[in-house]
């Protein structure tokens, strides 16, 4: 064991600092500076801290060399942001036609993506066959015989692994639980072999090359990953004898924890990783297979810590013996991770150093009480106008926002020693009315 | 009391049958059609339903002539959704500027319209100032100070609503409070007098005109308007007394329930409507008040009856022993209310008669395991390609509506006897990535 903090058991991304006129400051980029700049509500993203996270996936696994680290879009979908993964080397998992038009937009190819979702559309089938997606991981017998349809009318063999549910819980928010019995996701273990004896003697445009599974989200437990795969490979072992189907590849999805507050005590990347090489040594030489193709898919784990969140606080109100609450311009449209799963964040004040903390609750901007992005929280004597900085907001904030309230979507900037670009530009007030029609007659 | 139910103690829009096809018909529109004509996922507006709802406003509170009568747009905005209430003499409760630029957009001037918020920013105000918004709720003293500036800089007067907390709880979820003491809304009843003190000596280009409150969302207890309006009359005597100032006006918020599912049993508006009359005769009398006019913000109980979702049944999965799932081609990024509040909603098959009732649980497209829509729900022996129509999804459905895993948000059709004609249009893919740079250096 060793002391040494990996970025995603790290609150803050690399390179935070105080600087010398006491703003925060991440990768060379003074926090106040930015949001002057660019206004709030904002998101930012540290290209450094993403680039060393991507590269330490890559590290972790080089020892297991037929690993493909795919990105699970659905995070963090932007041009830039997927830019970077393809940079790197990364694939994608993608849920939808939006993710996959996205990918295509910024000049990726699909030929290291992978297609899941317990319920995509012909539409999107289509358009992922026609874009040459390199895999489909097939959820149900609808969308088995649907893609094989398809996928003979466009005269393709299509590489498909199969979605299973492994049986497996993990010990993390019920919202994001997946790998438990009682699941939307996949073929149950024991309608497996029906899908294999349709593959087999009547889907002949699909090529079953493997299985895939995801065990939840926030996980930090790494025996989840190794009982998965031991699950995985004893299936694959199963199918060899039955049906003599070697399956070279296998799926193990994502959802390795990051660091939100103190509390949380993720495994890092490394240590992630090298349970999981050992169960697929292990498990592979218990079951006698040769060692499959391994597919990950880490989401939130990438880019979560990369991402931080700046806003101007504005009013505040005591409530006498209670609390008092400090208001910000952004809030539950922006970031709806607190009001949907009673998330906790940590945050700090960008434009001044510690001095007076103080207990307050740091309440959204939208008109719901619902609207608390931090109950609790110990703050540098917060005053109107200071910036707020919010961390871990790299995945699951942009991809989830609204516009309630008819507030527009922030933009997001990228940082990088000392640079800042801005990869999604505001949301404008004509463009929040350009799907609006108004009928005549009203 | 009488049997008759009107139309927020109905789950169905007015003038729902099956017809001889054996579809759903609502308003003269044969539900099947509408998902062909438009697709699915689609948001759907019945205006009768609207229309006759806001006459039952209009007749509840005919006998109380002071009475304004606001929609909350927070709940449902888009351009033709605003001219239907601006045409019936409604106007408007907005939360931001994007709120009154949709006003605007739709030529409707802000001369009934009401500003809220807990948190303003100066561009708003100013933006709302600029075009001479009737009335502003002020929430708390920093933005009496800067509401002050920005009317001083336009030389105008500003009439305005003071917001307090009346430390009145309702018996709702958790989440949608907002009367009780601990509250991020408006000034308690101790800080009210500093206010205005505040007012009368220093901010001259404010014009005290009332008191606001707002005690909640989904109400089903008239009483809490009763003591809601005794309060706000209790204040206003005593600010009459202290400060010989004499309040003539008076909001009393929103929140009147509706029926989700057979075991909401809101009161209808006439119950309500008559319930705050005999509040406002009665405290006046015992305060020795002249009748103050009366602004009433509903929102939910407006819209959210006249609104259903149609959606296409796509795959399902059978856990044996446990339940059966079956996905629409939406879910919690077009209705985010059943993860976000745990919403519960009823739904019926759209496109064929009651045959074999089936209990399953119905589950969204979205790549999480909490986006279920409905869980355990007795539905038509639903099979891929069944149109289902899910009921009360006219407010806070389209305005909390994201782009999570990167789907396009529906469209939204107004029907009206047998008429259908698209209100906002589906959103593109070209749309998707509008706002996208891709930076040459990546």
């Amino acid at each position: 064991m060793t002391d040494k903090k990996y970025i995603n058991q790290n609150i803050e991304p690399l390179n935070t600092k105080r600087n010398d006129k006491g703003n925060l400051e991440i990768s060379g980029c003074d926090l106040v500076e930015l949001a002057q700049k660019y206004s709030t509500p904002l998101y930012v993203m540290d290209e450094v801290t993403i680039r060393e996270n991507a590269k330490d996936y890559i590290k972790a696994f080089s020892k297991y060399e037929k690993t493909h680290l795919t990105f699970a879009a659905k995070a963090l979908m932007t041009g830039s942001i997927a830019k970077i993964f393809d940079s790197m080397g990364f694939g994608f998992d993608v849920v939808s036609k939006g993710e996959i038009y996205t990918l295509l937009n910024a000049k990726i190819d699909l030929s290291k993506t992978t297609f899941n979702g317990s319920n995509k559309t012909q539409e999107e089938i289509e358009f992922a066959l026609e874009n040459n997606i390199a895999r489909v991981s097939v959820d149900n017998f609808l969308e088995l015989e649907l893609l094989n349809k398809i996928a003979l009318k466009m005269n393709k063999i299509q590489k498909i692994h199969l979605r299973i549910t492994p049986g497996i819980e993990c010990h993390t928010h019920e919202y994001i639980q997946t790998g438990q019995i009682d699941s939307k996701f996949g073929f149950d273990l024991h309608t497996l072999d029906c899908a294999i004896e349709l593959i087999k003697n009547k889907y002949k445009n699909l090529d079953l090359r493997g299985l895939h599974a995801h065990v939840g989200s926030q996980i930090f437990e790494t025996q989840v990953f190794y009982d998965e795969i031991e699950v995985l490979l004893r299936q694959m072992k199963r199918i060899k004898d039955k049906f003599n189907i070697e399956l070279d590849e296998m799926n193990i999805g994502g959802g390795l924890g990051i660091t939100y507050t103190k509390e949380d005590r993720p495994p890092s990347i490394f240590e992630t990783a090298d349970i999981i090489m050992k169960s697929l040594e292990e498990n592979t030489k218990k079951y006698g297979l040769n060692k499959p193709s391994l597919y990950i898919e880490p989401g939130r784990s990438l880019v979560c810590t990369a991402g931080f969140s700046l806003y101007t606080i504005g009013s505040e109100k005591k409530v006498e013996g209670i609390r008092k609450y400090i208001a910000l311009d952004g809030g539950m449209a922006d970031n709806p991770r607190p009001s949907m799963y009673g998330a906790k964040y940590c945050a700090v004040i960008a434009n001044k150093k510690e001095e007076a903390p103080e207990l307050v609750t740091v309440a959204g901007r939208y008109c719901e009480s619902g609207d608390i992005l931090i109950k609790d929280i110990e703050l540098n004597s917060p005053k109107a106008g200071d910036i707020l900085c919010v961390f871990s907001t790299g995945a699951y904030c942009y991809s989830m926002s609204s516009n309630y309230n008819r507030v527009l979507k922030p933009s997001m900037v990228l940082i990088n020693n000392g640079k800042s670009d801005i990869i999604v530009k505001r949301q404008t007030l004509e463009q929040l009315v350009q799907n609006d029609v108004i009928l005549e007659r009203l």
